[in-house]
C-alpha cells in the first residue's frame, strides 16, 4: 500500500496524449506528474497544464528526474527506439501503440528481463477494457482454451451503421473520424492489421506464444458489400470483425482475424459502435466476457493512466506463460466454415474448399458456404484480391460444428 | 518482473480450499507453495498433495517460514481473527470470505495501513470475475457513476431454472447444491445477505465509501412466487437478483440489493445459471461489462490463486478512493419504481407509495406498480414479512425514468 512518486516524460500529444493528461490532471489523488511533453509539430496551441512543452527528445531523455517514458507518438519506429532507450536507461515505459508492441514483442520481453525495468501497454488492446492486466493477473494460473475479441472500434462502428441503418461504409467512417475515434488513415483498421496487432498481444498473455503479426491470417472489411451483410441478416446473423485464438484438437495454437457472422442473440451482436469486447474461455473457470469502449480520447487515456497507477504500485507483467507452457502455432491445417463471395471469373478457386455446403451463382459472383483450411483460405484471398470477401460462420471450427 | 517465493499456510479445506490447492498444484510455474493445511474436522480423507495436514492453528501461526495466510474457513469470527493475526505478525493474508471483509472492512483497511501488510480478497466477489482488481487498477483514476451486479450464483441458478423451465425453487436449490456451488445452508444467498456483503466490497473499491452491510436495503427471493415471475414474463422481462450502487442527482451514494426485472435483451438477461456479471459505468470510459462463473470449486479457487500471483508480484490494494473522493451515503430518499405483491390484508401499506401506476387486486393479494423511496420500501418490507415480494422495474431510479 506504499506508493512512490513518479516523474513522467510524455512523447506525443494527439488524441490519446490529450486524454491521458486531462485525466491525470483531473485526478488529484495520484502521486505521478508529467514534467515534459515532447511533440513533433511546432506552432499548435496545446493544453498541457503545468508540463513543459519541448520539441527535443533529449529534454526528456537527458533529464535524470524522469523515471517513466509515456510513448504516445504515431511513429512505430520512433516509438520502439524511445521504449528501448527508456528501459536501457533504467526507466519504465508505457505505450499505447499496439503496432510497436506486436512487432517487437519478443525483443521487448527480453529487454525487460535484461534490464529489470517494466513496459506496460494496457491502452494498446481494446482501450478501456483492462484485458492485458486481467490475462496477466487473473489467468496466469489458468489454462486459456480460447479467446475471441472485437478489437477495433472503427470497423465495429462501420459494421454497426451498415447493419442497422444501411449507412455506406465511407459515410460511417467519416462519422467515426469526426467523433474522434477513427484514424485519419483507416487502412490498418479496415484491413484487419490493427486487430491483428492486438491479437498478437492477447495471445502472448493468454497462451504465452509470441507470434509475428504476419504469421496470423487476417482479412478485413474493405471488400464487404451490402449483399454480404444481407446474406447474414436473412439467417439471423450480423457481421463483426473478430480476432480469434484457440487450441486445436492437437494442442496447437490457431489464430485468425476474420469478419464473422454472429447470431443476433450472441453477446458479440450487442457490442455496437465503437465498443470492443473480449471473450475468454478458461479451462476451469468457464467463459468470461469483458466489454467497454474500444477507442476514443478518454477511454484510451484512462488505460494509459491505469498503467501509471500500476507502476506506482510496482508491478510489471510477469509473462508467466511465455516459454513455459506456450502452445506452438498450427501450420494452417485447421478447417473453418466460411461464407465466401468470389468473382465469377475465378471458378477454379472453388477447388480450394474441402467441402462445399451451398453455392449460389450470379453473372458477377459466386457465393459459397463451405469448409476450408486456413492455408487454403490464405491462397484464396491472396494479398487483398479485389472482389473477394470472406465471412466466417457462427460454427467457426470443426470442433464446434455441433 | 522479479518474483519472490511464498510459503503459504491455508485454513479450511472445503470446496474453495480444494479448488485452490488443485489449481496451485496443477500450475507448475508459480513460486508459491502450500506448507500447511489446517482443518477443523478430523478423520476425513483429504487430497492435500505435499502439504502437512494439521488441526492446530498454531502449527501455521507459529511457523516463521509462513509468509501468507490463506483463510478459507466458513467461520467469520475465526476468519477475522486469523487475518488480524496474519497482518499483525508481519504476514500477508488472502480470504474468500465476503462476510469477513464486508463486516470488518474499515478495520481491515486501517490494519493494512498500520502494518504495511496486504490483504487480498478477489474470490470474495463474483468468484472468477476479477472485478476487485479491475476496480483497483483500471478505475482508480476514473469516476464510477454506477455499478450493477449479479453476484450470487445460487439465486441466479434458481431464477434461471424457475424462469426457463418452471422448476420450483426448492428443486433448483438442491440441483445447485449437488453441482457444488450452493451452500448447505442457503439462507444468506436467498435473503440477499450474501449479495449485500459483495456490494459493500464493490462500493469501497468503486466509490471509496465504506458502508456497513446493514446500511444497505436488501430484499431477496425467499417469497418470490410463480405469479411474480409471470408478471414480468408477460412484459418481456426476466428476474435477476441485482446489487446496485449509483450517485444520486445530489451526489450521494445510493445502494440496494433487489430482485429486478430486466428486459430479455439486456445483457443481464443472458447471465444464466451460476454465472455472475458486473456492469460498471465510468464517467469517461462508458459502460464496462464483465461476466464469468460466480461460484464453484475451480472458478473460486482460481480467484484465490490469482491473489497469490498478485502477492508474488508485490501489489496490494491501494484503496485510492477511500477517504479521498468518497460520496456520502444517501438517507434513503431516492425514489425507485417497483412491482410489489402485498397481502390483501395490508391495504394500508399502499399509502407508502408516492405514486401508484397500476394496481390489481385478488382475494389474497394486491399487485402494485409504483414509485417509492428506499426508506418507505424498507418500512413496507419490514424484517422479512411473509407474503411480501418486491421486484424493481427496469427503470430503476428517477433519473432513468425516460
Amino acid at each position: 500500500m506504499e506508493t512512490a512518486s513518479l516523474t513522467i516524460g510524455t512523447f506525443g500529444h494527439g488524441c490519446v496524449g490529450q486524454g491521458f493528461l486531462e485525466l491525470l490532471n483531473a485526478h488529484g489523488g495520484t502521486a505521478a506528474y508529467v514534467k515534459h511533453v515532447c511533440v513533433k509539430e511546432r506552432g499548435r496551441e496545446r493544453m498541457i497544464g503545468n508540463a513543459a512543452l519541448t520539441y527535443e527528445a533529449f529534454d526528456i531523455l537527458g533529464d535524470e528526474q524522469v523515471g517513466v517514458i509515456v510513448e504516445l507518438t504515431n511513429d512505430p519506429t520512433l516509438g520502439f527506439e524511445l521504449i528501448k532507450h527508456a528501459l536501457n536507461s533504467g526507466r519504465h515505459a508505457i505505450t499505447a501503440s499496439k503496432r510497436v508492441v506486436a512487432e517487437n514483442l519478443a525483443a521487448l520481453i527480453a529487454l525487460q528481463r535484461a534490464t529489470g525495468r517494466t513496459l506496460l501497454y494496457e491502452a494498446s488492446c481494446a482501450a478501456s477494457i483492462p484485458v492485458v492486466r486481467t490475462l496477466e493477473t487473473h489467468f496466469s494460473g489458468e489454462e486459456v482454451l480460447r479467446i475471441d475479441g472485437i478489437l477495433n472500434g472503427t470497423t465495429n462502428y462501420i459494421l454497426t451503421k451498415a447493419q442497422e441503418e444501411d449507412v455506406p461504409p465511407g459515410t460511417a467512417l467519416r462519422q467515426a473520424q469526426k467523433a474522434g475515434f477513427a484514424e485519419a488513415d483507416p487502412t490498418s483498421d479496415l484491413s484487419g492489421d490493427d486487430t491483428r496487432y492486438k491479437l498478437v498481444i492477447l495471445i502472448a498473455h493468454a497462451f504465452g506464444t509470441v507470434l509475428a503479426p504476419c504469421g496470423i491470417l487476417r482479412h478485413g472489411i474493405e471488400e464487404l458489400e451490402a449483399e454480404d451483410i444481407a446474406f447474414g441478416s436473412e439467417r439471423g446473423w450480423c457481421v463483426r470483425l473478430v480476432a480469434s485464438a484457440y487450441r486445436s484438437p492437437e494442442g496447437k495454437l490457431v489464430a485468425h482475424v476474420l469478419p464473422t457472422f454472429v447470431p443476433v442473440n450472441d453477446p458479440f451482436a450487442f457490442v455496437r459502435n465503437e465498443y470492443n469486447a473480449v471473450r475468454i474461455e478458461g479451462a476451469h473457470s468457464g467463459t468470461h466476457f469483458l466489454q467497454g469502449r474500444g477507442a476514443g480520447r478518454l477511454p484510451t487515456g484512462l488505460a494509459v493512466l491505469s498503467d501509471v497507477q500500476q507502476l506506482l504500485q510496482g508491478g510489471g507483467y510477469a509473462y508467466a506463460k511465455v516459454n513455459v507452457r506456450a502452445p506452438e502455432p498450427s501450420f494452417g491445417d485447421q478447417r473453418i466454415l466460411v461464407y465466401a463471395r468470389i468473382p465469377a471469373t475465378h471458378q477454379e478457386l472453388l477447388a480450394l474448399f474441402d467441402k462445399v455446403r451451398s453455392l449460389e451463382s450470379s453473372a458477377d459472383a459466386m457465393r459459397v458456404v463451405g469448409w476450408i483450411t486456413l492455408s487454403e483460405l490464405s491462397l484464396l484471398l491472396g494479398d487483398g484480391r479485389d472482389g473477394f470477401q470472406v465471412v466466417a460462420l457462427p460454427h467457426l471450427s470443426e470442433q464446434n460444428n455441433g
